[in-house]
Protein backbone atom coordinates (compact mmCIF):
# COMPACT_ATOMS: atom_id res chain seq x y z
CA UNK A 1 0.00 0.00 0.00
CA UNK A 2 1.16 3.41 -1.18
CA UNK A 3 1.81 5.76 2.02
CA UNK A 4 -0.66 8.38 1.29
CA UNK A 5 -3.20 5.30 0.88
CA UNK A 6 -2.18 4.73 4.44
CA UNK A 7 -2.80 8.26 5.83
CA UNK A 8 -6.08 8.38 3.94
CA UNK A 9 -7.15 4.91 5.55
CA UNK A 10 -6.39 5.83 8.54
CA UNK A 11 -9.67 7.62 9.64
CA UNK A 12 -10.86 7.74 13.48
CA UNK A 13 -12.95 4.49 13.92
CA UNK A 14 -14.96 4.04 16.45
CA UNK A 15 -17.36 0.68 15.49
CA UNK A 16 -15.08 -2.50 15.12
CA UNK A 17 -16.21 -6.10 14.77
CA UNK A 18 -15.35 -7.08 18.23
CA UNK A 19 -15.00 -11.09 17.38
CA UNK A 20 -12.00 -10.26 15.90
CA UNK A 21 -9.37 -10.04 18.68
CA UNK A 22 -6.04 -8.16 17.96
CA UNK A 23 -3.38 -10.09 20.01
CA UNK A 24 -0.42 -9.22 21.97
CA UNK A 25 2.17 -9.91 18.95
CA UNK A 26 0.51 -7.18 16.69
CA UNK A 27 -0.40 -5.20 20.06
CA UNK A 28 3.90 -5.08 20.78
CA UNK A 29 4.88 -4.82 17.33
CA UNK A 30 2.64 -1.38 16.96
CA UNK A 31 4.30 0.01 20.18
CA UNK A 32 7.63 -0.93 18.61
CA UNK A 33 6.80 1.07 15.89
CA UNK A 34 6.03 4.14 17.82
CA UNK A 35 9.71 3.08 19.65
CA UNK A 36 11.41 3.96 16.61
CA UNK A 37 9.91 7.56 15.93
CA UNK A 38 11.86 10.77 16.78
CA UNK A 39 10.97 12.00 19.46
CA UNK A 40 12.36 15.74 21.11
CA UNK A 41 15.25 15.65 22.48
CA UNK A 42 15.13 11.99 22.10
CA UNK A 43 14.09 12.29 26.45
CA UNK A 44 11.29 9.02 25.39
CA UNK A 45 9.36 9.77 28.00
CA UNK A 46 6.35 8.00 26.95
CA UNK A 47 5.42 4.34 28.10
CA UNK A 48 2.35 1.71 26.83
CA UNK A 49 0.20 -0.18 28.71
CA UNK A 50 -1.53 -3.48 25.85
CA UNK A 51 -4.70 -4.69 26.51
CA UNK A 52 -5.91 -7.35 24.49
CA UNK A 53 -7.82 -9.29 27.36
CA UNK A 54 -11.95 -9.56 27.09
CA UNK A 55 -12.26 -8.50 30.48
CA UNK A 56 -9.79 -6.12 30.64
CA UNK A 57 -10.92 -4.36 27.53
CA UNK A 58 -14.63 -3.79 28.74
CA UNK A 59 -13.15 -2.28 31.91
CA UNK A 60 -11.12 0.10 30.20
CA UNK A 61 -14.17 0.88 27.86
CA UNK A 62 -16.39 1.87 30.89
CA UNK A 63 -13.81 4.59 31.54
CA UNK A 64 -14.08 6.52 27.97
CA UNK A 65 -16.07 9.26 26.14
CA UNK A 66 -16.85 8.66 22.72
CA UNK A 67 -17.54 11.31 20.08
CA UNK A 68 -18.30 14.76 22.03
CA UNK A 69 -19.79 15.56 18.71
CA UNK A 70 -22.39 12.97 18.20
CA UNK A 71 -24.29 13.72 21.97
CA UNK A 72 -27.04 11.57 20.98
CA UNK A 73 -24.80 8.38 20.15
CA UNK A 74 -23.08 6.90 23.42
CA UNK A 75 -20.33 5.27 21.81
CA UNK A 76 -20.12 1.33 20.48
CA UNK A 77 -22.91 -1.22 21.28
CA UNK A 78 -21.51 -4.97 22.26
CA UNK A 79 -20.31 -6.46 19.29
CA UNK A 80 -19.02 -3.36 17.55
CA UNK A 81 -16.45 -2.57 20.46
CA UNK A 82 -12.41 -1.83 20.14
CA UNK A 83 -10.85 -5.65 20.51
CA UNK A 84 -7.86 -3.98 21.68
CA UNK A 85 -5.89 -1.05 23.30
CA UNK A 86 -3.11 0.99 23.41
CA UNK A 87 -2.32 3.25 26.83
CA UNK A 88 -0.12 5.83 26.44
CA UNK A 89 1.33 7.20 29.49
CA UNK A 90 4.20 9.75 31.15
CA UNK A 91 5.23 11.14 34.13
CA UNK A 92 2.61 13.45 36.00
CA UNK A 93 5.13 16.34 35.73
CA UNK A 94 5.55 15.81 31.83
CA UNK A 95 7.28 18.31 29.62
CA UNK A 96 5.34 20.56 27.16
CA UNK A 97 7.40 18.20 23.77
CA UNK A 98 6.17 15.41 25.68
CA UNK A 99 2.60 16.17 23.66
CA UNK A 100 4.09 16.83 20.64
CA UNK A 101 5.58 13.02 21.08
CA UNK A 102 2.84 11.86 22.23
CA UNK A 103 1.07 12.76 18.74
CA UNK A 104 3.91 11.10 16.84
CA UNK A 105 3.88 8.59 18.64
CA UNK A 106 -0.48 8.06 17.95
CA UNK A 107 -0.25 8.92 14.57
CA UNK A 108 2.36 6.22 13.73
CA UNK A 109 0.59 3.29 16.08
CA UNK A 110 -2.68 4.25 14.00
CA UNK A 111 -0.82 4.56 10.58
CA UNK A 112 0.76 0.86 11.15
CA UNK A 113 -2.55 -0.44 12.49
CA UNK A 114 -4.16 1.34 8.90
CA UNK A 115 -0.73 -0.61 6.95
CA UNK A 116 -2.46 -4.15 8.39
CA UNK A 117 -5.93 -3.23 7.41
CA UNK A 118 -7.14 -2.67 11.26
CA UNK A 119 -7.93 1.01 12.58
CA UNK A 120 -8.64 2.83 15.57
CA UNK A 121 -9.90 6.00 17.53
CA UNK A 122 -7.63 8.23 19.89
CA UNK A 123 -9.55 9.02 22.62
CA UNK A 124 -8.48 12.07 25.57
CA UNK A 125 -11.43 11.98 27.30
CA UNK A 126 -11.19 9.52 29.66
CA UNK A 127 -12.00 8.81 33.72
CA UNK A 128 -8.29 8.57 34.10
CA UNK A 129 -7.71 8.04 37.85
CA UNK A 130 -10.16 4.99 37.57
CA UNK A 131 -8.09 3.62 34.66
CA UNK A 132 -4.97 3.77 36.62
CA UNK A 133 -6.23 1.95 39.09
CA UNK A 134 -8.31 -0.58 36.72
CA UNK A 135 -4.59 -0.94 34.92
CA UNK A 136 -2.37 -1.32 38.72
CA UNK A 137 -0.62 1.88 37.39
CA UNK A 138 2.38 3.84 39.72
CA UNK A 139 0.92 6.97 41.30
CA UNK A 140 3.55 9.00 39.44
CA UNK A 141 2.19 8.12 36.22
CA UNK A 142 -0.83 9.95 34.13
CA UNK A 143 -2.89 8.69 31.44
CA UNK A 144 -1.93 10.47 28.10
CA UNK A 145 -4.16 9.03 25.77
CA UNK A 146 -6.37 5.75 24.86
CA UNK A 147 -6.12 4.08 21.55
CA UNK A 148 -8.80 1.72 20.28
CA UNK A 149 -7.90 -0.53 18.16
CA UNK A 150 -9.62 -3.16 16.21
CA UNK A 151 -11.47 -4.06 12.80
CA UNK A 152 -13.35 -1.31 11.82
CA UNK A 153 -16.90 -2.10 10.65
CA UNK A 154 -18.09 1.51 9.80
CA UNK A 155 -17.15 3.98 6.56
CA UNK A 156 -15.83 7.10 7.20
CA UNK A 157 -15.46 9.92 4.58
CA UNK A 158 -13.81 13.58 4.40
CA UNK A 159 -15.50 16.09 2.77
CA UNK A 160 -14.15 19.26 1.90
CA UNK A 161 -15.50 22.58 3.50
CA UNK A 162 -14.45 26.65 2.40
CA UNK A 163 -13.20 28.70 4.94
CA UNK A 164 -16.56 29.87 7.34
CA UNK A 165 -18.72 26.08 6.76
CA UNK A 166 -18.96 24.08 9.49
CA UNK A 167 -16.05 21.48 10.73
CA UNK A 168 -18.54 19.94 13.23
CA UNK A 169 -18.36 15.76 12.00
CA UNK A 170 -21.79 14.31 11.34
CA UNK A 171 -23.45 10.89 10.72
CA UNK A 172 -25.77 10.86 7.91
CA UNK A 173 -28.89 7.95 8.02
CA UNK A 174 -27.32 5.26 6.46
CA UNK A 175 -24.85 5.36 9.69
CA UNK A 176 -22.03 7.31 7.27
CA UNK A 177 -19.43 9.30 9.33
CA UNK A 178 -18.61 12.72 7.76
CA UNK A 179 -15.46 14.90 8.61
CA UNK A 180 -15.46 17.88 7.41
CA UNK A 181 -11.63 18.89 6.32
CA UNK A 182 -10.38 22.51 5.21
CA UNK A 183 -9.36 22.85 2.10
CA UNK A 184 -5.46 22.63 0.94
CA UNK A 185 -5.61 26.06 -0.23
CA UNK A 186 -6.72 27.19 3.11
CA UNK A 187 -4.13 25.52 5.31
CA UNK A 188 -1.08 27.10 3.13
CA UNK A 189 -0.70 30.55 4.49
CA UNK A 190 2.16 31.04 2.53
CA UNK A 191 4.20 29.65 -0.52
CA UNK A 192 7.89 30.61 -0.43
CA UNK A 193 8.74 29.56 -4.15
CA UNK B 1 8.21 0.52 0.96
CA UNK B 2 6.22 -1.79 3.70
CA UNK B 3 5.34 1.10 6.45
CA UNK B 4 7.56 -0.28 9.07
CA UNK B 5 10.71 0.17 6.37
CA UNK B 6 9.18 4.08 6.37
CA UNK B 7 9.40 4.61 10.21
CA UNK B 8 12.85 2.94 10.19
CA UNK B 9 14.45 5.40 7.60
CA UNK B 10 12.42 8.21 8.87
CA UNK B 11 15.26 9.50 11.19
CA UNK B 12 16.04 12.88 12.38
CA UNK B 13 18.44 13.88 9.57
CA UNK B 14 20.28 17.69 9.88
CA UNK B 15 22.77 17.21 6.92
CA UNK B 16 21.78 17.44 3.30
CA UNK B 17 22.18 17.67 -0.51
CA UNK B 18 21.69 21.44 -0.51
CA UNK B 19 21.91 20.98 -4.43
CA UNK B 20 19.00 18.89 -4.92
CA UNK B 21 16.04 21.45 -4.53
CA UNK B 22 12.16 20.28 -3.38
CA UNK B 23 9.92 21.73 -5.80
CA UNK B 24 6.74 23.55 -4.38
CA UNK B 25 4.73 20.53 -5.66
CA UNK B 26 6.15 18.09 -3.57
CA UNK B 27 6.06 20.25 -0.31
CA UNK B 28 2.36 20.62 -0.92
CA UNK B 29 1.86 17.22 -1.40
CA UNK B 30 3.41 16.59 1.92
CA UNK B 31 0.95 19.11 3.78
CA UNK B 32 -2.15 17.63 2.36
CA UNK B 33 -1.02 14.42 4.05
CA UNK B 34 -1.06 16.20 7.00
CA UNK B 35 -4.37 17.65 6.24
CA UNK B 36 -5.86 14.35 6.00
CA UNK B 37 -4.66 13.46 9.50
CA UNK B 38 -6.77 12.87 12.59
CA UNK B 39 -7.11 16.37 14.49
CA UNK B 40 -8.34 16.53 17.92
CA UNK B 41 -12.55 17.24 18.05
CA UNK B 42 -11.52 18.13 14.42
CA UNK B 43 -10.40 21.79 15.11
CA UNK B 44 -7.94 21.72 12.69
CA UNK B 45 -5.75 24.33 14.42
CA UNK B 46 -2.46 24.44 12.49
CA UNK B 47 -1.17 26.42 9.29
CA UNK B 48 1.55 26.13 6.99
CA UNK B 49 4.25 27.99 5.25
CA UNK B 50 6.38 26.07 2.44
CA UNK B 51 9.68 27.50 1.68
CA UNK B 52 11.28 25.94 -1.85
CA UNK B 53 12.94 29.46 -2.22
CA UNK B 54 17.11 29.83 -1.64
CA UNK B 55 16.91 33.33 -0.33
CA UNK B 56 14.01 32.78 2.36
CA UNK B 57 15.68 29.27 3.10
CA UNK B 58 18.90 30.97 4.04
CA UNK B 59 17.28 33.24 6.08
CA UNK B 60 15.20 30.75 7.40
CA UNK B 61 18.06 29.26 8.31
CA UNK B 62 19.53 31.49 10.39
CA UNK B 63 16.42 31.67 12.78
CA UNK B 64 17.30 28.02 13.76
CA UNK B 65 19.26 25.99 16.73
CA UNK B 66 20.29 22.77 15.41
CA UNK B 67 21.18 19.70 18.00
CA UNK B 68 21.51 20.64 21.33
CA UNK B 69 22.84 17.13 22.13
CA UNK B 70 26.25 18.49 19.87
CA UNK B 71 26.94 21.56 21.60
CA UNK B 72 30.28 21.55 19.51
CA UNK B 73 28.38 21.45 15.98
CA UNK B 74 26.51 24.60 15.18
CA UNK B 75 24.60 22.61 12.39
CA UNK B 76 25.04 22.33 8.74
CA UNK B 77 27.39 23.95 6.44
CA UNK B 78 26.84 25.81 3.27
CA UNK B 79 26.56 22.90 0.78
CA UNK B 80 24.63 20.51 3.91
CA UNK B 81 21.41 23.20 4.80
CA UNK B 82 18.20 22.09 4.12
CA UNK B 83 16.82 22.33 0.57
CA UNK B 84 13.36 23.28 1.68
CA UNK B 85 11.02 23.73 4.74
CA UNK B 86 7.41 23.37 6.23
CA UNK B 87 6.83 25.96 8.63
CA UNK B 88 3.91 25.11 11.00
CA UNK B 89 2.19 27.80 12.87
CA UNK B 90 -1.15 28.22 14.77
CA UNK B 91 -3.11 30.91 17.02
CA UNK B 92 -1.06 32.31 19.93
CA UNK B 93 -3.59 31.29 22.22
CA UNK B 94 -3.90 27.50 21.04
CA UNK B 95 -5.78 24.89 22.73
CA UNK B 96 -2.86 22.57 24.71
CA UNK B 97 -4.54 19.11 22.25
CA UNK B 98 -3.01 21.46 19.35
CA UNK B 99 0.32 20.31 20.39
CA UNK B 100 -0.70 16.92 20.17
CA UNK B 101 -2.30 17.09 16.35
CA UNK B 102 1.65 19.21 16.16
CA UNK B 103 3.03 15.97 16.59
CA UNK B 104 0.34 14.19 14.35
CA UNK B 105 0.85 16.27 11.69
CA UNK B 106 4.63 16.80 11.52
CA UNK B 107 5.38 12.65 11.90
CA UNK B 108 3.06 12.52 8.83
CA UNK B 109 4.82 15.05 6.87
CA UNK B 110 8.26 13.15 7.49
CA UNK B 111 6.46 10.12 7.29
CA UNK B 112 5.86 11.09 3.66
CA UNK B 113 8.91 12.76 2.93
CA UNK B 114 10.56 9.10 3.90
CA UNK B 115 8.57 7.54 1.30
CA UNK B 116 10.05 9.42 -1.36
CA UNK B 117 13.80 8.73 -0.40
CA UNK B 118 14.01 12.73 1.20
CA UNK B 119 14.24 12.81 5.17
CA UNK B 120 14.40 16.03 7.67
CA UNK B 121 14.16 17.32 11.24
CA UNK B 122 11.74 18.79 13.59
CA UNK B 123 13.13 21.60 14.86
CA UNK B 124 11.83 23.78 17.87
CA UNK B 125 14.28 25.54 19.39
CA UNK B 126 13.99 28.78 16.78
CA UNK B 127 14.15 32.78 16.88
CA UNK B 128 10.14 32.99 16.14
CA UNK B 129 9.21 36.65 16.40
CA UNK B 130 12.54 36.78 13.73
CA UNK B 131 10.99 34.31 11.77
CA UNK B 132 7.98 35.51 11.87
CA UNK B 133 9.34 38.86 10.24
CA UNK B 134 10.53 36.80 7.69
CA UNK B 135 7.86 34.83 6.51
CA UNK B 136 5.27 38.27 7.16
CA UNK B 137 2.64 36.39 9.32
CA UNK B 138 0.20 37.81 11.15
CA UNK B 139 0.43 38.94 14.76
CA UNK B 140 -2.00 36.47 16.26
CA UNK B 141 -0.11 33.31 14.72
CA UNK B 142 2.57 31.65 16.54
CA UNK B 143 5.56 29.41 15.30
CA UNK B 144 5.15 26.13 16.21
CA UNK B 145 7.72 23.93 14.99
CA UNK B 146 10.01 24.14 11.99
CA UNK B 147 10.64 20.48 9.30
CA UNK B 148 13.98 21.19 7.41
CA UNK B 149 13.48 18.93 4.36
CA UNK B 150 16.14 17.31 1.52
CA UNK B 151 18.02 14.59 0.44
CA UNK B 152 19.77 13.33 3.65
CA UNK B 153 23.39 12.86 3.26
CA UNK B 154 24.36 11.66 6.92
CA UNK B 155 24.10 8.17 8.37
CA UNK B 156 21.67 7.72 11.65
CA UNK B 157 21.30 4.75 12.96
CA UNK B 158 19.71 3.45 16.66
CA UNK B 159 21.23 2.29 19.15
CA UNK B 160 19.00 0.09 21.57
CA UNK B 161 19.74 0.66 25.34
CA UNK B 162 19.31 -0.88 29.16
CA UNK B 163 17.62 0.97 31.42
CA UNK B 164 20.04 3.86 33.05
CA UNK B 165 21.84 3.76 30.18
CA UNK B 166 22.71 7.40 28.67
CA UNK B 167 20.03 8.13 26.06
CA UNK B 168 22.17 11.57 24.36
CA UNK B 169 22.57 11.21 20.40
CA UNK B 170 26.49 11.61 19.71
CA UNK B 171 28.28 11.33 16.44
CA UNK B 172 30.86 9.09 16.33
CA UNK B 173 34.30 9.76 14.29
CA UNK B 174 33.34 8.79 11.47
CA UNK B 175 30.35 11.13 11.38
CA UNK B 176 27.57 8.52 11.71
CA UNK B 177 24.88 9.96 13.75
CA UNK B 178 23.93 7.59 16.77
CA UNK B 179 20.24 7.58 18.56
CA UNK B 180 19.95 5.68 21.68
CA UNK B 181 16.64 3.99 22.03
CA UNK B 182 14.97 2.29 25.29
CA UNK B 183 14.07 -1.54 24.44
CA UNK B 184 10.47 -2.02 23.55
CA UNK B 185 10.17 -4.38 27.13
CA UNK B 186 11.40 -1.14 29.08
CA UNK B 187 9.09 0.74 27.59
CA UNK B 188 6.05 -1.58 27.60
CA UNK B 189 4.73 -1.15 31.27
CA UNK B 190 1.94 -4.03 31.30
CA UNK B 191 0.44 -6.43 28.93
CA UNK B 192 -3.04 -7.34 29.63
CA UNK B 193 -3.82 -10.51 27.35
Amino acid sequence: MEFKEIVEKNRSYRRFDQSRRLDKKTLLDLVDLARKTPSAANRQLLRYVISCSPEIDSRIFETLSWAASLPDWPGPEEGERPAGYIVIVADEDSWDWARVDLGIAAQTILLGAAALGLGGCMLGNVRKERLKGILELEESLAIQLVIALGKPVEEVVLEEVGEGESITYYRSEDRVHHVPKRKLADLVIRICD
